[in-house]
Parts: structure tokens; C-alpha cells; sequence
């Protein structure tokens, strides 16, 4: 592939505008999009999935497949329609449904391997931090993987980020590390248009990029989207290029092919419209055959004819599909002809590598498709730490206990390691060179860390983990929701919880971050009472592997009173299960007859209402119980007569304890509130129809609480 | 003062020797602290305060002041000594305090201009992006209101930063916004030890500073600590150099003056302990000296002697006060009588330029000491929009409306204003060279906006606004967190508020977001449900100014019929004191006795509850009573008898509507729940302490829960 000489430049221009055409005709379908970036880069999507990226649309989980990942996610409209070029199962019908409910080519693109969409997108410089993660990722494997003569792993991750990527905080922050690195199996491209939203960059942005990115250590070459010839050579040499992470900074127009919308920010984020349209139809050999083919040489000569046609395409959009180009399809799948070969003979070298290193390659599979061992379950079950400690230090034990057995599981934290526990015992740092380490020194750079942690994630192979203090959840909370959205199995690992970190003062006493984070859908937050609990929120990442958990431990020591306690009368294989349920009975004082009042709470809480309970059965004569709830989600979850027994089946006080800040109309009203919210993330769709699924309408309100109203 | 050419390098030594000293002790006698930066830059910190800062410990908020950020914020315990040195309102025992509960001395510096403490610190880069803002602040109050002759603000920002603020993204944003705009009056110093807490920072960041400085339009110079003349005339002549922001990067060695801990990381973030603090001592003539007029020779040559007298210092820390150095205390104090004779010449030249210059005079008076004006207030108690739009248009226009009549309400968005509507209408961009305009271009740098908004709110004279979809909130939650501990009047305009966006998915469709924010105390979040609420709360802001407030705005259009609602019977002005209250009956459907159900909400919910309410009134024969709740922090806040009658009057059914992310345990306790929890920031003290004083003690619980029990 990327040794090839000739390029077919005629055929690249055709796809490209044939990318134009789609791009514009399902934006202006949607009414909705932006054109801008898959115009403006047309030629170079073209070039890259028809002449440069590794890929096979027919196995699309190919481990060593190259990524393509489209930092600047809301250019949507260029990578589906390559994607359906190369053959992935992408189809003319999804991408005329753009943008629509239930659709497979959403607003900004979702995550979903087996369509060739290698990560979520559309926050800016999420998805670039997403590749130097993937990067890491194909180093990691190569290390692991890789022997003399069976290159097993050797991915490229490119990346096409803009000015918006460029100006966030994250894409520099995940550049030095990649630049500290030494990354060379990423290729960045910098559309650089200069132009964004509020106008032309200039009035805000005028950093000298190739600069700032030599500073941190990469390698930086210029193309423009007018010389395909010399991009393509470019893409090649940076391939060529060892020891650095490689930018090419590329030169486009924004709304290439337009008439007076090229080169404004009128055509970032808005539907060209049909005179535009018309234009640049018009104006392309290429299509204006096609329309010519079916509507006749007069209809697209005249202007006016033509926007008649275009408008009543978009009238008629349900029956009338997007036209096809049979020759820039078979020009496309070429690719897939040539990159098949490669991927049959990585098939065979895999082949041969069982042949000849049958450990490894068993590793290789259980890396590629993990399973929680009994022998591991059995010891996170029957965990104990019985000493009085901090849950931080009590989960860096549970987290090697876990490392041990499992060698997928890397992380590390934002230059908190030894404070958050957050560290796998005895492995080096990954460095420059070096990948063959467990440990990652992230820096200080906590938005960073938890992207790049995504970008291990994405693959499934690795199991990664990111630490800081809890405080610092904030830095990181964009990339946070991004793995919660995309389910990534990401453990992030947050300790000095509350209050009690003490003398560091306000700053570092995370207050409202324990109720942010059960606010995320997908995610869940675990808040261990004790050593029991600790090993389990590990258990219960594990055994799910269904997307993201957060840990929180304390700073301060927990009471050796709290630990150990195994409800009476259930083994610990019946106890895990109860906490699957999110809460159950920690303990109850002594005493006859039902409890007069339940006193609940999480973490070190759950010590609190213990020596709480003793006061009250003291001086009282009231039986207590206390009820611990490790995980707020999964008792929101769990069926409603179990929380009815935890609770209320006694009809006595509920007394909630926990040292962080809570809001909600329940708070200061006397009754049970019938709750219409909002349970998980939106909907790529137009906004009054994501609203209508949600149930956000008279309609369904009435539904909802026609029961009251009897 | 920065031209004087004669420094007097043994008394700087001796001061930066007797600051170590106060640092040393201090973090020993607290346990807790970080010594390793006011070891390493305490002959900086003195050179600082002695001879560059213009700074009036006497009038500390002489709005011509120099700057001083420590963005380093856990080096607290270099300013602490720096100020009580020069002579502001910190004493020996107030250090003798240092990290208890309620002392002026916290753990990180926290916001106190009378103590000359500018900004609280803490997480790391974002002091340095409010020195941005301050150095913004600088520009626009010396353009508006300089005159020829009559420099009035011309003050130089400083800021010393760490390699953490350095790693952090937001200072690579604040940094490429300051280069562009050419912020000559921001002299940044880095902290280069090449440590951070997990080791030596190039296991992680191997930046070229110096180039990425540069790259984004910084005047670069280099110094050490070992070297103090140098020092000073390098920033002798970066004060000079004019057209760029300046970076000195100033090679220092962590935890200098001690023996073993040295140069290593172990002295980051822990105190020194007494056999380190001995050598320090032995090792320092001018500190041994000290000793040694109070403890005798021998006792201070003898090394076990001296730690004999340090273990009983600390023992005896309440009654044993820390030891005062007059010569240091003469030889740093001679600043404020230089620096108070440049400040009664800017105090003449005011005078003069209130004769010559009246009317500017008094619109700068107005800028220093804000009040809503009469008129203002009627409009926007009385304002109408009428016409459905959404509120974000709405909220463009009130915006503008109070702009008009308040100079000094600045600001812009992240590449989003005209989504937004955060724009000052008929303002040009500042620009490098020019900052006569109220607009800011802030780039796509969500998170530096929102602390250099807090950075240009620091001083009260500017009135800064920040704008950009809610989703993006994320990016910004550190500064926006900071804003609330500081209760900086920072107005947060977030468009875009929930699944309504539509098209753009769920990356840009915020849900857990609203729940997030109430959550955080000191700020009050307004969700409009209509024009009325729209302006009113820009009026609770303007007229309260006592923190920060989000305004959560639609991006679609509300319906007209709910435009312009006012309770049946009550004025404006009444409806204005209603609306205070955070939640308000909004509408009742017609029909006699009491409501059968309530339904609440806000925003465009409330439009939604309204038709559900329509469909009751026709389908039930019910009542229904609609409030609306623009504001459920106030609602929380305001008396229990108020949400009794809104919510549980009539003992019926209550529905609660909003298109976002709800968790706590009420949403399935059928009872009201008593909540222990939290309401506050936290506090810089010993953990148990804050604990106590937060009412987390099983005493303290047992108080609160007491009658349940009866």
C-alpha cells in the first residue's frame, strides 16, 4: 500500500467530489450538519482510505488494522461516505437517514468497530488524545506480541484534527506526552483552514503550530489539499519517519468546491443550501455527469432547472434515494482488494505464529478476548483486609491482586501514583523506546490521561486504569462522559474523597463530584465502606466489562471495626450478589423487633452511621439499622421491592449520611416525587423527535402519571 | 523600584533564609504542607516583594497594584511569609496557625485581597490563566481610562508557575490567547526544578518550554535561582520589553538548603522533618543566628541538641511562638516605604486627573464600586420579549440590554457566540494593541475562558461573562468551581441545554450537566422558562453580585403562550420577590377548589408541563397547578412554610419534569429523607477537624436526627 508509486489523481478528484455530493445532499436532507470539513478534505479522505490506510472493511476488528479517527467529529458527512466506499456496512439508505433517529450515521460519529468507526467524536480534541492512546496501545502490543520475522502488530493511527482540536487544552497536553513518547506509529493531519466558527482564526489564533508541536518533540511537514501528489509522497515519508509522532500540516479550503460560502465559517456548521449546491454540481465534471445521466443535459445546464431538481429531491427524500457513482465504487473497493491480500497474509503469519510461539499466541487470545478466571473471582470474593487502612491503600493491593493474574491491566495517574494507589507494583514506566511497562507516568495532565485511557480502552485488548485525587475528577469529567457514552472499559480511580483530605483545604476537598458522577449514564460509581467492598467494586468491573467504573476511597484511614463484615448467614458468593444490588443491610444493633429508624450512606460514612447506631441504641432503646450503599446506581437499578425492604418496610426514618453536596426537589419535598428525567444520553436525531423518545412530550407525561390522577 | 540598580544580595539571602525558615517550621508544626517550592524559590519570592512589586500593603486594594499569583498554590508558604515580610495583615501567629481550621493561612492560597492574597490557587494552571485574565483586565482599564500624562493603570501582572501548571492544558490555552493578544504587562516565572511528586519530570514531560513559548508569542529568557543579580536584571528587562507576554524560566532546585531531601520529590509535598530542618538551620547563618540568640551556641552546633529544641518547638507549638528576625522584618518593610511614595504619586496624579478629567473620574469610580442603576433594574423587572424564540436569543437580547447601561460587562465565547448569543452587540474584538472592545474572541479554549473570566473578576471592577453549550461546561468545571469557592461575579451563559439539540447527538446534549452545577454551592443556576425569568435572572445577578451565576438557555424556541406569564393579582415587582424564591406557582388550570396534582419543572419543561396540564384539565376534571422552578438552589434556601405550600398543601400527587440526569436516594425512598450532607466548599484544616465542623461526627448526627427518634 503505502510503498506504491502511481496514484490515480483523475479517479481521486471524482471520489472526492462524489464525497462532496454526499456530504452536501444529506446535510441539506437533515437540514442540518457541517459541510465545511468534508469538502474541504474530500480529496485527502479519499486518498487515505483509497491508497493509505490498512483496513478491511469485510473483518473490521482486524487487530492490526491502521485507525483512521476523525478528531473533528463534526465532519461526520466525510467519514461515512469512505467508509461506504470501501465497503464497510455503511449503505446509500443510512447515509440519506443522516442524522435521524435510530440511524447509523449519526450527528457526530458514534463508536462502533464493526462499521469502521473507531471512537466517538465530536467534543474537540477528545479524539486526537483517543489516538496517541491507540498508539500506545500498538506499541504495547507490539512489545508484547511481536517476535522476529511475525511483525503481529504495526498499526498507524492517523488522526484529522482542526483549529478547534489544535486550540483545546487536551490536544496539547496528549501531544507532549506522545512527543515525550515517541510515538511514531501516529500520524496527525491539522486541517488547517483558518477558518472557524466566529470567523477566520486570526482573531484569536495565531499560534505558529509546526513550532509548538517541534517543541514537544514531533515531527512536522505542510501539504495543501491542491497537490494530492505531494500530500500523498508526504503521508508516505512521515510514515518513514522513526522516533517522532508526525504532523502534517495540510492546507484546505473550507467548503471546497462551493461558490460564496468557500472559504467562510457560513459553511462550517450549516446546510450549504441549494444554490451552493447547485454550484458546485455544476462545477464538477464528475457529478454533474451523474445528474446529467438521470435528469438530462438541459436540466443540469440550467441553473435554475437544477435547483428545481435538487429541491424536490429534498421534498422527496424517504422515496428518493441518493444517486449512485459505479465508478467511484469500484475505484474505492480496489482498496479493499489490496488491502485483503495484506490482511490474508497477517492471517497466515498469525498462523504460523501459533505454530511457533503457542504461549504467546494463547496470550494473544486471551488478550483479545477476556474472561474473568474463576481462580480471580474466587480471591476477589473472599478478600480480606481486616487491618484498619485508607480504601485508597486497600484498593493499590486489590488492583495488584488483579494486575497479577491480569496483563492487560495498565494505567496509572496524573503524577499521583503513590498517593492514589493507582499503580501496578514492580512494572517500569512505558518510555520512548521501551513499551514493554505497565505503568504510565500521564504527568500532570489529567484530561489527557483519562482520553488516552479511552484510546487503550477502545480496542478492547487493554484494560486500562487512570488515577488522581477525586478533586481533579473535573480536569478530566469531557473525556469521562465520552467513556461513559462509549461503554469503555475504564476504570478511573479517584481517591481523597471528601472532606476529610483535610489541611490541602477546599480546592482539594471534592464536594459536589461524588452526585456529578452518578449523574453519568453508562457509569458506575462505587464508594467502598470497607475492604470487602473495595475488592468487589473490582469484581463487579470485571466480571461486567460493560463500560466505565469509578472507584473513590478515602484518604483517612477507615475504622478496623468497619471491616471484614459479611452480612449474617450468606456466604460470600450470596453477599456479592447482594451488593450487585447497590445497598443492603451492613448491620443492625442489638435488640428485638424491627429497626426504628435506618440510617444509610456510603464509604466512610458507613463507619459514621455505625458509631451513630451505637449512640442510639445507647441512649434510645431504638434498634438500628444501618444500610450501606457502595453503589447509588445499581439500588436505582435494582427492583423496587428490595429498596421497599431496605427502606421503608418499616415505616421509620430514613437518615442518609454522606459528606458531599446533594440537590433535588426530593430534598425539601414531603413526599414521593413522581421523576420525569432523563436516565441516558441523547439521541443523534432532530430535537423534537429525540424529545418524543425520551417521553418528553404532554403525551407521554399523561401516561406517566395517569395513575396519580385516579 | 524597577529601576533601582543596587540590590543588596546577603540581606535577600538572609530574608529568603528566614522565609525557608517560616515555611520549614510551619509545615512541620501543621504536619501537612509542601516545603519544596518555598525552599527553591525563596530568594525569588524575596526579590519579588523587596524591589519589583508595586504593592501598598497599607492600601491593598489600589487598584493600580502590581500582581502577584503564586499559581503554584501549594507553595502557600512562600507567600505567607512574603506577606507578613512587607506588612500585610498576616502575623507570626497567624503562620503559627498555618492549615487550622479557620486561619487566614490555608492550606492553598485563598482569596483575600486585604491580605494581598489575589487569587485562591491550588489546582494547578489555573492561577496562571487568571493572571491572564488580570494582565486582560490591566489592558482594558488602562485604555479606557489612561490619559495622556495621566497613567492611571499600568500595573504589571506576575505570576510563578510550576511544571504541573506547565503540564496542565489550560495553560497552554491561557498562554496561546495571551500571545496573541500581545499581553506586555504578564510576566510569568517557571518554576524549573525537574521534579514532580511521582519522580523526576522527565520520566514524563520533555517540552522544549523555551520553543513552545515562543511558538505561541512569548519573549523567552532564562535564570537561575542560584544567580539573583542576573535574576533581577533579567526581570528588569522583561518588565521593558514590550509588545509580547514574557516567560522567565528559572532553573531552581526543590527543597533547596536542605541536606538528604534536596533535590528530591520526597520534599514536594511533605513536611521536612527535624533532622533536615536542623541542617537547614546549622547550615544558614543568618537562621543559626537566631537560634542562637535564643537557645545558646552550644545548643545549636550540637546537631542533637538543636532537634531536641525543634521536637519541643513543635510540641509546644501553641504556646511557643515562631521566632521573629527584626533585621528581615527592617530590610523587606523598606519596600512599602517606597512603594507607598509611587502610590501616593498615583494618588496625586488621580486627584488631578479627577480636575481634569471629571467626568471620566467618575465613570471610573463607577467601574470600582458597581451598583445597578434605578432604571436598569425597572427594565429589567418590567421586560417582555412576547414572540416565541428561544431563550438563548432571549438572553442575547437582556445581555445587550444591560450592556448598554454597564460598561463594564465584557466578555465573549468559545468559538460560539453566535449560538451563544454571549456577545456585546456593536463591540469590536480586543486585539493586540487595542482593547477599547467589550468582545473577546476566547477561541475554542473553553476552560481558559473560564478562568481568565475569573481573572478579570478578581479585582470587581470588570463584570466578565463566559458563554458556550452546556455540554462544553465540562471543559471548563475547574474554573467554573473555582469561580463559585471565590464567589466571583462571573455571569456563565450555557446555550444548547438539553436533548432538544437534536441533530448533534449526544456528544453535544448535555443531561447530567444541570444536576452538576446545582450541585455546586456559592452558585446559583437559573433555567429560564420564558422572557420574564430570562430577565429577572440577569437581575438577580446584577442586583445580588455575590458570585457567580449559570444561565442555562434553550436552543429551540419556547412556545409564545408561555411568554410574559405574571401570577394573577401580583406586580413586577412582587413577582420579581417570587422569583427570589427560586420556585413559583406559575399557572393553575381553571376550575374551583384545590389543585389535585402539581406538576414542576424548569426551562422549557415548564412549557411541557403546561400542556400535560391541558390534558388533564380536559381528559381528568382535575385541577392542576404548575410551578416552575428557575432556580432550585434559591428554592432550597428559602423558608420550608414557602415550599410546603407550593409542593404539599393539598397532600397530593407531585410531578417533577426536566430533561436531565437526577440520582439520590429520594428518587426511591417513599419518605422524606433526612440528609446529612453537605452544603459548603470545605475547609483547610486537619481532616477530623473539617469533619466536625461539618457536622460529620456520630455527636453531631445524633443531634441532627434526635427528634426522629422520639
Amino acid at each position: 500500500m503505502g510503498t506504491r508509486n502511481a496514484i490515480d489523481i483523475q479517479r481521486i478528484k471524482e471520489s472526492a467530489d462524489y464525497v462532496r455530493y454526499l456530504a452536501l445532499e444529506c446535510i441539506e436532507r437533515a437540514e442540518s450538519g457541517h459541510p465545511g470539513l468534508p469538502l474541504g478534505c474530500a480529496d485527502l479522505g479519499v486518498l487515505l482510505y483509497r491508497y493509505i490506510l490498512k483496513v478491511n472493511p469485510d473483518v473490521p476488528l482486524w487487530p492490526n488494522r491502521d485507525r483512521f479517527i476523525l478528531s473533528a467529529g463534526h465532519g461526520s458527512m466525510l467519514l461515512y461516505p469512505l467508509l461506504y466506499l470501501v465497503g464497510y456496512n455503511i449503505t446509500l439508505a443510512d447515509m440519506a437517514n443522516f442524522r435521524q433517529l435510530g440511524s447509523k450515521t449519526a450527528g457526530h460519529p458514534e463508536y462502533e468497530r464493526k462499521l469502521g468507526i473507531e471512537t466517538t467524536t465530536g467534543p474537540l480534541g477528545q479524539g486526537f488524545a483517543n489516538a496517541v492512546g491507540i498508539a500506545i496501545e500498538g506499541k504495547m502490543m507490539a512489545q508484547r506480541f511481536n517476535e522476529a520475522g511475525f511483525n503481529l502488530f504495526d498499526y498507524t493511527v492517523y488522526t484529522l484534527m482542526g483549529d478547534g482540536c489544535n486550540m483545546e487544552g487536551i490536544s496539547y497536553e496528549a501531544a507532549s506526552l506522545a512527543g515525550h513518547l515517541g510515538l511514531d506509529n501516529l500520524i496527525a493531519i491539522y486541517d488547517s483552514n483558518h477558518i472557524s466558527i466566529d470567523g477566520r482564526t486570526d482573531i484569536t489564533f495565531t499560534d505558529d503550530v509546526a513550532k509548538r508541536y517541534e517543541a514537544l518533540g514531533w515531527h512536522v511537514e505542510f501539504a495543501a489539499s491542491s497537490d494530492i501528489e505531494t500530500t500523498f509522497r508526504k503521508l508516505l515519508e512521515l510514515k518513514d519517519t522513526k522516533g517522532k509522532p508526525r504532523l502534517l500540516i495540510f492546507n484546505t479550503v473550507i467548503g471546497d468546491g462551493l461558490d460564496k460560502k468557500r472559504d467562510t465559517n457560513d459553511i462550517h456548521g450549516s446546510p450549504a443550501e441549494i444554490p451552493e449546491i447547485a454550484f458546485f454540481i455544476q462545477n464538477s465534471s464528475a457529478i454533474r455527469e451523474l445528474f446529467e445521466k438521470k435528469y438530462g443535459k438541459g436540466a443540469v445546464t440550467d441553473k435554475q432547472a437544477l435547483e428545481e431538481i435538487l429541491a424536490k429531491r429534498i421534498t422527496n427524500q424517504k422515496t428518493e434515494p441518493l444517486l449512485a457513482f459505479a465508478e467511484s465504487d469500484e475505484f474505492m473497493r480496489q482498496m479493499r482488494r489490496e488491502t485483503q491480500a495484506i490482511y490474508r497474509e497477517w492471517e497466515e503469519r498469525l498462523a504460523q505464529y501459533k505454530e511457533a510461539f503457542p504461549e504467546k499466541y494463547n496470550e494473544l487470545s486471551r488478550y483479545l478476548r477476556f474472561e474473568l478466571s474463576a481462580s480471580l473471582h474466587d480471591k476477589l470474593v473472599n478478600y480480606s483486609y481486616q487491618k484498619s487502612n485508607a480504601t485508597r491503600f486497600i484498593s493499590g493491593e486489590v488492583l495488584n491482586l488483579c494486575a497479577v493474574e491480569i496483563p492487560q491491566i495498565v494505567g496509572g495517574s496524573a503524577d499521583l501514583a503513590d498517593s492514589t494507589k493507582g499503580l501496578v507494583k514492580g512494572s517500569p514506566y512505558i518510555k520512548r523506546g521501551d513499551f514493554s511497562g505497565r505503568r504510565i507516568a500521564f504527568g500532570i495532565r489529567e484530561h489527557a490521561m483519562a482520553a488516552i485511557g479511552n484510546g487503550l480502552a477502545l480496542n478492547k485488548s487493554m484494560i486500562p486504569f487512570s488515577s488522581t485525587f477525586f478533586t481533579f475528577f473535573d480536569y478530566m469529567k469531557p473525556a469521562v462522559r465520552l467513556a461513559s457514552l462509549m461503554r469503555l472499559n475504564h476504570l478511573f480511580i479517584f481517591s481523597h474523597d471528601s472532606i476529610y483530605v483535610g489541611e490541602d483545604g477546599p480546592t482539594h476537598q471534592p464536594i459536589e463530584h461524588l452526585n456529578s458522577l452518578r449523574l453519568l449514564p453508562n457509569l458506575y460509581t462505587f464508594r467502598p465502606a470497607n475492604d470487602i467492598e473495595t475488592a468487589f467494586s473490582y469484581l463487579y468491573f470485571l466480571k461486567h466489562m460493560n463500560g466505565p467504573v469509578a472507584l473513590i476511597t478515602t484518604r483517612q484511614k477507615i475504622d478496623e471495626k468497619i471491616m471484614g463484615i459479611v452480612p449474617a448467614g450468606v456466604s460470600r458468593e450470596e453477599f456479592y450478589n447482594m451488593f450487585e444490588k447497590g445497598g443492603y443491610v451492613f448491620y443492625e444493633t442489638a435488640g428485638k423487633g424491627e429497626p426504628g429508624i435506618v440510617l444509610c450512606g456510603s464509604g466512610s460514612e458507613v463507619s459514621l452511621a455505625r458509631e451513630t447506631a451505637a449512640l442510639i441504641e445507647a441512649r434510645n432503646n431504638i434498634k438500628v439499622r444501618v444500610v450501606s450503599i457502595p453503589c447509588l446506581e445499581l439500588l436505582n437499578e435494582t427492583e423496587c421491592s428490595y429498596r421497599e425492604q431496605l427502606f421503608n418496610q418499616f415505616n421509620k426514618p430514613v437518615v442518609f449520611i454522606e459528606a458531599a453536596s446533594h440537590r433535588g426537589i426530593h430534598l425539601f419535598c414531603d413526599r414521593h416525587v413522581v421523576m420525569i428525567d432523563i436516565h441516558s444520553f441523547g439521541k443523534s436525531a432532530p430535537g423534537k423527535q429525540v424529545a418524543e423518545s425520551f417521553g418528553f412530550t404532554a403525551e407521554a407525561v399523561y401516561e406517566r402519571i395517569e395513575k396519580q390522577l385516579a
